[in-house]
């Protein structure tokens, strides 16, 4: 618990994310007044201590201002529900947008609210499903005075200082330390939260890699078709082992370079499953790994490996068919049977 | 018709490619010893005014020395010819493998060869299935001399100075303009066809890339799943486009830059099936790509769009697999269904 | 010489394209009214035998009606000048924008003309510096009527049937074989164009990278440095060509699976120097290879190989040197100078 | 300190992985024999209570058998080293490679000595100059026996199971909990280990790039050149951010999903030099790289993002040059200066 002045937060949206927020606020002290369009959920958060709000109009009404409320919503009711929020809420109220909205929606919306005198702040919250526990990474934009005016509401919610070792060399004061930043003004919590899972995606797809080498590793004991459209393995006998990838996943989590909470996850899951059959391998990609993408290549920057990593979930996915096919026809054309293609 | 003495030549092998070379040596007045396992084949050459063998013992005896014989055999039966033959030949001989050898191969060969001063040339042949009409490009490794002496059989199988514009600027000699080339010693013939067909991997996946987008350039006209799971496609409007890919392919090959045979193949291939549905994509890979990759990285030359093309490639047989279900496994544990992997 | 009836064009911009454009054009017995801010290159064609122009008024009012102006102008000043004509134009009257205009604003500048009913085809021309020759390839977008109209303007530009030969299986009617294309609706053609360029960076990159392997094919021949940093050749002995570049350019152009009009120039440049020390090697990009990256992304198509020759031009410009300079600092990090980073 | 009995080690090659090795052995109260070519670290361990020895045989006598030799050197003199040790050493005995050998290296060394019965154990050792303090993670390959008996030997140089949180599903005994892992047979240390470092350069790159596209974030504040060369940026206002990199890293270190020690290691390097201007960006790679790529290629594996990784490595110290050279020369012949190349 911190010692900080208790605060009041709404939140709008009690999913798993906005609910582990509230419960995580609830521990420190802080008073949060809940609402969702799913009334079991707002029902099961008031058990739990938090004041039930039955509509947006509402949760205004319960809190004082300069009142704060929390959106944690699909990025698809976000604006809708902004807009609606923006005719309820006074001069110097805060909304704060926890979800992943493409930053550049932050920019219009702190526009939209700005002669209204309401601060918008973007909030990049990273932490998944482990995050009540664990506490969340805030990555945030907006104007500096209600950021620093919710610095009790961030410092709970974020991990704190003593989740990891001090970083030896540091000297300059900040919280982010503690956990969260505040990045700049509009939009730039969410740029940043982009590219963190820009990051996420190449490094999950270098560890996946890795241990997909280390599986077929034993490729010189399988029997391979012998014919000409398939490379031979020339050195057989140097692709003879047959390695646990699950337990290599486990060793790399101390001591080695590689070690990372992405490593921590990928050697839970395959203690669960070795090998991982319950997956089919089709790797989702959700917007912020494309707007990385192309945020990189207006700014004129190289990021091959972020690029190349979203290019292979959409492989994963079958996307790449269409080319594939053309590869075959070209193939076929120069290749094989050209008694079909004689010229007339 | 060229104006060369007609040559002596034997040919190992009859399949379409050594047959096809066959039939264009003899219009150009060569002689040819054929011989191959296939007996038919043999016959079927006999008939065209080949001289049949029913042995390499017989090719060897029917042809005047110092002797040229090629060799246009599967990868795996190379070497075992070759060390019939090399108990058959003379000094002065030279054998010409004419097939898609990997280069260290071809180093080790001509080691072997040497001692009993019987030449070994590494022809690269390039061509495939149009060769017989358009006339193969020759990439040739070894001694210069008998290379010097194949040049009427070798300027009978290229495609000859009057199949492509002469360069404007070029005024050295030598025989790159008529479509064959000594590249070096030993192994040079096959290393220059090996990164060949690495170029050919890169720029059949830059053709198949672009188009595949100019297919998909309707993507706002498709229903797309709206979940947490799926990118929306912001601007819809601007992808409302259906584009007939096999036209483009058509006009691609008229004064634009990226004219080139692949796409003349390409147009070819759509104008006989526009939507490709016989073919699954699943895009084979023979060797040259993975030893260009190989050669790249041993170099440190950096050769990221030929590496892409091939691991495209095999992303395309569901080579990744394995990787992908690592990636599934993971996103599942930061960001879902917690309720199952609790901490005890 | 077609035997189309000539036509009357208007010509906004005498740049090197826009000026053979009208060079091509009366050759054919079309007719030009030309006009550029720069007025030596209105002279220049007028001496050639177009009618010279002093302003866009004068351009309109020197052509009859329904009239057909072709812009070939910098990107930056295509808006100001539609913003003019749209003013001096007439209902049925047509502007052809023949620039590298993104295709985003071609729709755009369409609905900005509509209301007028003025048409607008965006037209996208390939061809370079050799399309006076050559003729270009023209992909075209916009309403049916005027492209039809326009038809023998646009035969005459570009380069015709017999520039390439027929395509074997090709049943079907229509112009590409001519080498001109109504793509689609507004902005289709340079969709089509746009994606054609970003083919053209990898093909480019391919043949670059190979001709990269082949020239270091001598890496055995180099000292290496021995120290920890610098992984070492482990088999030399592979790596004892001095292969000249030039020559296999110029081979590649006969009868091989990579001929193309690219290994065309790529022969030609070499043969004019060998080394290319005239180059520094720092590749420009110039807008459409990065619009067929954001295209593909949008469209959720896998285009890697694309993606990897654009990244590849930023690194050639040095843009990837802050993210190189992070990877020092974590090497430095992990693997050295504990010394000067001791825990407090 | 482990409750373990001491054991006996002679540790060959005291550079600063080899000394640290020996303190964290003798800080648990094993016993060390140590040699060096540089006598004064010899001493400098002597020093601290480690036995001194004057050569090879001199290490081997000092030790009981069987004997436990580890080998701390450079890749170049393992090879001679083992060479002279293999005659010095009795059955049973046991030699460590605990250097950056190629795993194929491993399988020939093991063979060499298995007709001595002597036991040849690779062991791939991360944790960098930092091991000395969180203890090193060791991936081992060799025969079962000599792995088991060296049991307390590897569990004092490993970090320990309380080095990391427990996995919460995992249920299965074995040591990598400990940080050290019996991979398999001859060579799988090694092999591990050099995926691991691939995992590494995929990791690194991912951060890189991503702190890259923040730290360029301020795009459209910088004046960009205007010509047809320079592709602008369409949208300047959605690039007007100075964040600095430094605090995002320290951020990401806490609950976020990147969290990793090479995000540990970044922010400490940021902390030190926010702009890093002490490095040049010319980012070096050690062999382990290379052959996680080979290793890929070979059996068929996509390894995409680890390939990228790597060819970035090898553009950071331009690798690439005479590509890009190439590159430019195309760019010339199809753009720009006819009028220096024009046909004869």
């Amino acid at each position: 618990m911190t010692t900080d002045t208790p605060m009041q937060l709404g939140m709008i949206g009690l999913g798993r994310m906005g609910a582990n927020l509230v419960r995580r606020l609830m521990r420190d002290g802080h008073h949060c007044v809940v609402y969702d369009l799913n009334e079991s959920a707002v029902r099961e958060l008031e058990g739990e201590g938090a004041v039930a709000a039955g509509s947006l109009r509402e949760v205004v009404a319960k809190l004082e201002r300069p009142r704060a409320v929390w959106l944690m919503l699909p990025a698809a009711v976000v604006q809708p529900t902004l807009d609606q929020l923006a005719e309820l809420l006074d001069v110097d109220d805060a909304v704060i947008d926890g979800g992943n909205s493409y930053y550049r929606d932050d920019i219009a919306r702190s526009a939209q609210l700005a002669p209204r005198r309401i601060h918008y702040l973007d909030c990049g919250t990273s932490g998944g499903v482990w995050g009540l526990e664990r506490g969340y990474c805030l990555m945030i934009g907006g104007d500096p005075e209600p950021v620093a005016r919710l610095g009790p509401v961030f410092r709970t919610i974020a991990p704190g200082t003593g989740s990891a070792e001090p970083t030896p060399s540091r000297r300059t004061d900040g919280t982010a330390p503690e956990g969260y930043l505040h990045c700049g003004p509009s939009g730039a919590g969410h740029f940043v939260k982009m590219v963190h899972n820009g990051v996420e995606y190449g490094m999950m797809a270098a560890i996946a890699e890795g241990l997909s080498i280390i599986e077929h590793a034993d490729a010189g004991l399988r029997k391979r078709t012998v014919d000409a459209e398939t490379a031979p393995l020339r050195e057989p006998e140097a692709y003879q082992y047959e390695i646990d990838v699950g337990e290599v996943a486990e060793v790399w989590r101390r001591g080695s370079v590689v070690g990372s909470w992405l490593v921590d996850l990928t050697a839970d899951a395959l203690a669960r499953s070795p090998k991982l059959e319950e997956f089919t391998g089709r790797v989702s990609d959700s917007g912020e790994g494309r707007w990385t993408v192309l945020a990189a290549v207006d700014e004129g920057v190289p990021a091959a490996v972020i690029t190349t990593a979203l290019t292979d979930r959409f492989q994963s996915r079958g996307l790449g068919e269409f080319a594939d096919r053309v590869l075959s026809a070209m193939r076929s054309e120069f290749g094989g049977h050209s008694e079909k293609r004689s010229r007339p």
